[in-house]
């Protein structure tokens, strides 16, 4: 890792560089692009062992600085984890290309066609912590859409990173695009953040991908648009008129599929005509598995082995195997909660009733509106997205899972025969 | 007008109703949104005499202030314009509602049903200058989007703004809706535009409309999004393959058409080869109605009555009776100079080369990119969107004409049959 002397200009270097390259690969064709994310899959296979013994570098380091297990977990690089990554490149590869797709292509009254043309948005940030393999995700789907992009991955990560990042220039050049289209930052100072995240003339859009309060504290102080991910509080709602093995299987499901994810259900709601039906079989279920439970009142009045939920519990994402449940008189207690405390994630409804799934899809302002199915559905992959970037929690340009297309933006085209304007 | 005290407390204020507001209108179905365009229709019509006295208020005030005569004429409520008023709400009502539109339905291999809904965005703040009608403008376009609009009009009309809000909260109340769906300023205080653009728990989106200044001011103050719409230095590119009858006609019509829009041509580009051609007539055509020119040394050695093109020219927004002409070598340094000085906004090419035609398509990275017709049709009723909140030059969310989808956000929609993740 070199040293920079003077980050401001090390980043505006780095900015102009990437305005360049963000030209020439909207200008790639798809062919070149797919040699390009194939070429560097080649090249993370022949660099295998660089690649342990980078991050084996990083791990003597975290251990003796002391990061936790979690952490370490993730830092980790393995044969599994850079197959891994190949796996992806190559499904990247696969994927269609987003770019120069044409349409609503119509004649107007005056003669001229209009329609709208998907373009590379240019040059993306990306900002992440310790996982390694996120080099890989990120510059692969940015290289996919046409972008350029500039990542800065966590410190603890900076060896790994850089070995990864040597294999993906390998890979531009061997498909003849310049290796600027994916810069990583050779440092890892925080003022290097502060600049990417305010230099507009350089920069298009922010992806920061972690922890919450790394993402706040992005999204205050950035100039550059951000797409963000902040928390997922996720409810689903059993309805009075749910088929209750259905809503069993789900409200299970959303619980307790995985612990540690964002599309995991943080608060289950339950009208209350069927709660003394659906709860205590569930709450059984739950317990088993070890989930701690925290029930409203009445919930608590089914079952008083259970913890109070106080108004706090309603605003937290546990990211844990804890469930909070509230009984609500029906469908509009059950959306006005959601709207109230939820992150505007996913929220889902188990009900046979029509009339009260295309209200609560109309309703609830989440990212992702669920009838009859798991929260656990709400990733990229699952839509079919291919793969994603990160899954938006804000409204303006992308809402939830980002895929190739929310590295995407459209323009307008006309086509005449020489038409003026009258 | 009533005096506010405290301006962050009562912004704040504003902004809990917008946010209460958004989540009515934003259920509200398209025949309660439609009655409510042509109840305010209807109230603008019968308030008639007393936006006339209004008007007259600010009319006079501004001529004692000193304003200009090009402002003063913006400043003007007439019967016209209070028709054009009506006739705009009758539009937008006509228009389809753009919520609640469902696309892209599509089973996966899991076996649920994945696809996108349009919803409205949530809270719009719109912060504009001198004309009144902009009040009518934004508020019809925000109510049919479904979303709650928070308006700060120039202190110059405020009697005018006041008016015409007592009709739109009118109209609202006839159709039965909260009249803070549509909430305009009590206070010119210019402290209410800091908080508005910062408060971004009340407020999802900021749309700018003004002169560039304005807009670049709240820009760099806002947290909040901003829509925004800089200049518009907007390139016609005469190909060495262009019918040169086309070619003529239009870039003509491009500048001539209007000179103070922002989609009028400011910089010519002629290929070398067939300059001499196209150019002497087309100089005498634009000196024969006023337009002054400025040309490169290419295009002085054809005409030496041309004033020089200084760098700076490639970089300005005339928005008057003035062309920059510049000969090129072809079409790629003609993208080339596109790309570097162009504001992103609208770029057309002359060429009967379906090729050539096809690369300036994809490598003009502008809101709009034209074959073989005038850069004048870049604009929201010309494109069919029946109406604009504006043109914007960003990438992120909405580029070019914004109308009623550029309000509006997609969130994913699921259907299961109690479908669980494996």
């Amino acid at each position: 890792m070199s040293t920079v002397v003077n980050i401001k200009q090390y980043m505006r270097e780095l900015g102009e560089q990437a305005r360049k390259a963000s030209r020439m690969i909207s200008a790639a064709d798809t062919a070149t692009k797919n040699q390009a994310l194939l070429a560097i899959a080649e090249a993370l296979n022949v660099q295998r062992e660089h690649l342990l013994s980078a991050n084996a570098k990083d791990m003597a380091a975290g251990k003796s600085n002391g990061l936790d297990a979690a952490l370490l977990e993730r830092l980790l690089l393995d044969d599994a984890r850079i197959d891994g990554m190949i796996e992806g490149l190559q499904q990247v590869a696969a994927l269609p290309d987003p770019c120069g797709e044409i349409s609503d292509l119509k004649y107007r009254p005056s003669g001229i066609q209009v329609g709208k043309m998907r373009v590379p948005l240019g040059v993306i940030g990306i900002i992440y912590e310790s996982r390694p393999n996120v080099t890989i995700d990120a510059a692969s789907l940015c290289l996919k859409s046409g972008n350029a992009a500039i990542l800065r991955g966590g410190s603890e990560a900076v060896n790994a990173n850089q070995a990864i990042a040597a294999c993906v220039r390998e890979g531009l050049r061997a498909a003849g695009l310049p290796e600027s289209v994916v810069q990583v930052l050779q440092t890892t100072d925080r003022d290097a953040v502060g600049e990417l995240i305010t230099m507009s003339e350089y920069v298009d859009v922010i992806v920061p991908r972690g922890g919450k309060s790394l993402i706040e504290r992005i999204s205050s102080n950035a100039t550059v648009p951000v797409i963000k991910h902040l928390d997922g509080i996720c409810h689903v709602y059993i309805d009075d008129e749910a088929d209750l093995e259905k809503a069993h299987a789900i409200a299970l499901n959303a619980k307790t599929h995985r612990y540690g994810v964002c599309n995991a259900m943080e608060t289950l709601l339950v009208a209350e005509s069927v709660a003394a039906t659906v709860l205590p079989r569930l709450i059984d279920a739950y317990q088993s598995v070890g989930v701690e439970l925290r029930g409203c009142e009445r919930t608590r009045a089914l079952n008083s082995t259970l913890a109070v939920a106080t108004s706090q519990d309603w605003s937290t994402e546990y990211l844990a195997p804890i469930l909070s449940i509230k009984i609500v008189s029906g469908l509009d207690e059950a959306i006005d909660h959601i709207n109230e405390y939820s992150s505007q994630h996913t929220e889902s409804i188990v009900s046979e009733n029509i009339t009260k799934a295309r209200r609560f899809m109309a309703l609830v302002d989440s990212s992702s509106v669920i009838v009859n199915a798991s929260t656990r559905f709400a990733d990229g992959f699952e839509y079919g997205l291919g793969a994603e970037i990160g899954i938006s929690t804000d409204k303006i340009h992308a809402r939830g899972p980002v895929g190739l297309e929310g590295l995407t933006s459209q323009k307008w085209v006309v086509f005449g025969d020489g038409h003026i304007r009258q």
